[in-house]
């Protein structure tokens, strides 16, 4: 698409195929969609691609018509082939030989059946139909504009939206949600007499084999449906959501089911009749059911009017405290979305206890691709480690995160109509990193990373790339809030620092620092309990300074300055040169960027030249605030004399 | 008027007058106005009213066509009599006699005579004329909407305009800016395609003797007229300019004058040309000059981008550093207009050092009556007593400032579309005090209070109001920022504690506290030289701590949290015993509210109990951050046990 940056998928990742000849058996629209890459491809590269038997390099064939994601990869005498029993393995398995490029057909016989570990791959956009006055077009957006909609309606123009259902597939995901899930007056419409402004972005990903999910509000009924309760216990209620979900199927048979926020935040949800939260997530499951949807039901449930004098008080306790005493109670199509830690995507935090502690309930992981507390898409930070460390993570021996997420692994998308996707062309690498991970959540990570900028930038600059890359999100680490404390931002909008921003707030996000320590005591022993609520193994490794890990020391013990780590620094010592480190990594990369010149496509390298500069600001201002101001609290001398303001 | 509160002008006060037969003599706009008043209260009141001579018991007599404000009161064996040889002395005499009530008929024969001692009392208003996306209608305004535009245009009704015009008449007030000093892009055409709307209202205020200003955006030649500059040494510029002015003039022929914020947190200045404010300013002084207009030009220029790491820059030094060099370069019809203080209208701070510096210039003190600092209209804060301080302060001995402010007293306006005017309705007392200040700084401003309250809620409330009132300013300050330190507030809106919210801010709002101390060193001999700004008396008192005020101790200097004050308490003793009194105040007052209910209009009296609860929150907000804060800072517990969360 003109204008537009290719990302993943320039024209020259098409080359093998294109120079060849390509034989596709097998009928429908998902077929229909890989003939016309390559028909495309070999236009451009000479090869040609037929759907009638004869001589080929490559052969695709859909053997069946069932829905799986499965897909047979084969490299041997008689040529290259993928077979598979479902359409969307066919696409995944074309995009597979897209990605091994030449070595598709010059490598090693392989014989190889891929399928997706993790069966709902989905991405949740917090976009506003109506620009929102404090929010935007996209809440936490950090890439322009919606792709969806635009100043209160849908896009008349659907070209860009079929260039990103492209880029989704060739990464394996297969699901989308199309609003914020703060749903506002106007975007509440979306379920009734909008759902065709739904069906219209339903008919362009269908193509990509993805489905359609929308943001409801629980106050449907009432703000929509006129009815003077949004009870789920109610029939009427219940037969409002019947009827307004069939009206759904109506217009796209193929929808994907909802996304809730609900009793959060301030949204509206079943609290207010007395009534539980499966109560209200089974409500709309039921209604969904008849035609295989899904609810997806946001975990995110905690007390935003906290008393910051309330020390008993420990929002990082409130989804588990919310949510397992429910275990079981949750219909089949109801999913329990989770966010990966128990705060809200902060650069460190632990993997939620809630994860692994319902084991009667389907939960779904909840990763952020937009880059709300790590750097806006202003700062490099590739999220793929912290997202491989959380999807690795084993609650109990034997059982990962990425195992546990039965119901799905969502991220919050990082897109817009950026030029470049993502505000940030690096920040495009966590798209594709959270795609990649979420068919595979064991895959090596740094293979992911190499695989995206193998596509993205080719091979010349792939050594330049990956330095400024690799490495990134511990060095947004080491800047920001030390040792998982969380939370030191400018509220509101989260840029920047701001030590004490939300110190004395209702949002329950402290640190507790004083003039002797800090950090806060979730122990058992003698702190909010929170360490308790994992099973006995983490339980114990988190309820005492001695064995918890240095990385998430604040998030579970207040310590005093002079705690001596595992590292062997004092924790005020560590403060000082994480952050020193931190801003000398920043300017480290920004140099290694500089020198990838003349290897990087000029527009790219000069977007990213210029975001460096801006990283540098911020993170210096990060180094010297936080720094400042542990140094005024402890009164410590840095032990190599730097400055501290 | 109708839905609206009567303020200080209620019918009852006009019952003296109404009763009994009045004549006036003299004949114009003004003296119309008068009759005006005079037929309505008499037809209410069953008195009489004529304007040919005959019995009477007030003659109120205007003797010339002049401009004096002057008027004689006299209460003798004929009856009572006001004479005055200008229309506005007449007006304000004829107010004078509505104040003084029963009094100016049956008290002792007097004779006195009556002038300002401010020739110009003003309101500013910071209304914008569209919906300004953060700052909305009106800038700092905690009143509802404008008074005088609406979503973008001038409101067609203008009743209410007139009825404000009639409560500014009766205290005095003789100017009114009618838009916001940041002057964005609709509001700037106000001075060329929108003079008519400007104009509609200086009609309704020419009937009560007030002259209208306009504040103007100083690159209005480039974005009104299209000039490539806005250099105030340009000649197109300046021919602009005095074309601009004479359409001004002909549409407004009594118009007052520009008000301009130049180089002053972001709006546009002569530094773009290298050139003074002072060239600034006369351009400006020129093009008003023929009509007898007067330019007031702001001296709130500060490094608003400052370095928090940079010690050696202070914004309190900025006003005095920029403006002093020009002194004797301004035009006699140009006027500097100084905040009273040299930061930005805290709860304290001392007085402007540059009030007194520029002999050779007219300078207008700047008070501000909204309460962007001081509780924002929901907190009972009588800023008469601060303002009193102010106008009383004498630079050098000798002169006050109130003396030195020829060029005028201006107040930030504290009004709105609310039925109250004022938000909460307490706070028109700020207004009403203002005005009486302006004509008459050296007043007893407790008088004034009494003044105030006697005509808005009558004799038999005066004991409870006072009690709620009086103290109101010191019991504000107890429970903030203490010691004259200042801008611990949330950031951008200003309201609640955010005790490092500006420390690292480029604002230039510093306290510097670290966990042995807390304040701004300004001393000329350690610090930021600020001190020194002051002529040899105050600079002397300021520069020590041995000699500087306890209240502004923390605004001069930096001490230790166990420095003994001339209270004979420590700082930090200090700040946890204000704080916890600051909260008792508000309670005792809130009761002695409470016990007004009989005897105070009940729909005001809820009107305030409700705004109490909020103070009372808000006041335990500030108690508990600012002792948490200082306590998790300095380690030291409260001498009496307190709760310090």
């Amino acid at each position: 698409m003109r204008g537009v940056d290719p990302a993943w998928l320039p024209d020259e990742v098409f080359r093998p195929i294109g120079t060849r000849r390509t034989v596709i058996r097998g009928s429908g629209p998902l077929v229909d969609t890989v003939y016309g890459e390559l028909a495309e491809a070999c236009a451009r590269y000479g090869g040609g691609v037929s759907r009638e038997p004869g001589p080929h390099d490559l052969l695709l064939e859909l053997s069946g018509s069932g829905d799986s994601e499965e897909f047979t990869y084969e490299l041997g005498a008689g040529g290259t082939t993928v077979t598979a029993s479902g359409a969307r393995g066919l696409l995944y398995g074309f995009f597979h030989v897209v990605r091994l490029g030449e070595e598709a057909f010059l490598g090693e016989p392989v014989r190889e059946t891929h399928r997706p570990a993790v069966g709902l791959r989905m991405l949740d956009h917090w976009d506003n139909v109506a620009v929102h006055p404090v929010m935007g077009q996209v809440e936490r957006g950090y890439a322009g504009g919606s792709l969806f909609w635009e100043d209160g309606r849908a896009r008349g123009d659907l070209e860009r939206v079929a260039a990103y259902g492209r880029l989704l597939a060739s990464c394996g995901i297969n699901a989308v949600a199309v609003n914020n899930v703060n749903v506002h007056a106007v975007e509440a419409r979306l379920l009734t007499d909008r759902i065709g402004e739904v069906a219209e972005l339903a008919g362009v990903f269908r193509a990509y084999g993805i489905r359609t999910h929308l943001s409801v509000t629980f106050a449907a009924p009432i703000v929509l449906g006129g009815l003077a309760t949004a009870d789920p216990l109610d029939p009427e209620v219940r037969a409002w959501w019947a009827a307004a979900t069939a009206r759904v199927y109506e217009a796209i048979p193929d929808f994907g089911g909802y996304v809730v926020k609900a009793d959060s935040e301030g949204q509206p949800g079943p609290f207010a009749y007395g009534r539980s939260h499966a109560d209200g997530a089974n409500m709309l499951a039921a209604a969904l059911e008849p035609y295989g949807g899904t609810v997806h039901w946001r975990a995110f449930v905690y007390d935003h009017h906290q008393d910051w004098r309330d020390r008993t008080t420990d929002r990082a306790r409130a989804a588990y405290d919310h949510f397992t005493p429910l275990d079981g109670e949750f219909a089949a199509n109801a999913v329990l979305q989770v966010k990966h830690g128990p705060m809200d995507f902060q650069v460190r935090e632990p993997v939620s206890p809630l994860i692994g502690a319902m084991p009667g309930t389907r939960l779904a992981v909840e990763l952020q691709a937009t880059q709300e507390y790590t750097g806006q898409q202003r700062h490099v930070c590739w999220l793929g480690p912290m997202w491989s460390e959380v999807l690795r993570f084993e609650p109990e021996e034997g059982s990962s995160v990425g195992e546990l997420a039965r119901g799905g692994l969502v991220a919050v998308s990082n897109v817009g109509d950026d030029p470049f996707w993502t505000g940030h062309p690096l920040a495009q690498a966590n798209l594709y990193t959270f795609a990649r991970l979420a068919w595979r959540p064991d895959a090596d990570v740094g293979g992911i990373l190499d695989e995206w900028i193998g596509l993205t930038f080719g091979s010349e600059a792939a050594a330049g790339v990956r330095a400024v890359m690799a490495g990134s999100w511990r060095t947004y680490e080491k800047y920001t809030a030390p040792l998982g404390v969380g939370f030191m931002v400018q509220p509101g909008h989260h840029y920047g620092p701001s030590v004490d921003g939300y110190e004395y707030s209702p949002w329950g996000t402290y640190h507790f620092a004083d003039r002797d320590g800090v950090g806060v005591d979730r122990s058992v022993a003698s702190g909010t309990g929170y360490a308790g609520q994992y099973g006995k193994r983490w339980a114990e490794v988190y309820e005492t300074v001695a064995s918890c890990p240095d990385e998430l020391l604040l998030f579970f013990h207040h310590v005093p300055y002079g705690h001596v780590l595992k590292s062997g620094k004092t924790v005020i010592q560590h403060i000082y040169d994480t952050h020193f480190e931190g801003v000398e990594e920043v300017e480290q990369a920004q140099r290694e960027w500089a020198s990838s010149a003349g290897v990087v496509d000029p527009v790219r390298h000069a977007r990213v030249a210029g975001l460096f500069e801006e990283q540098l600001r911020s993170a210096r201002e990060w180094r010297d605030q936080i720094n400042s101001y542990f140094f005024r609290k402890s009164g410590v001398a840095d032990e190599r004399g730097r400055t501290i303001y």
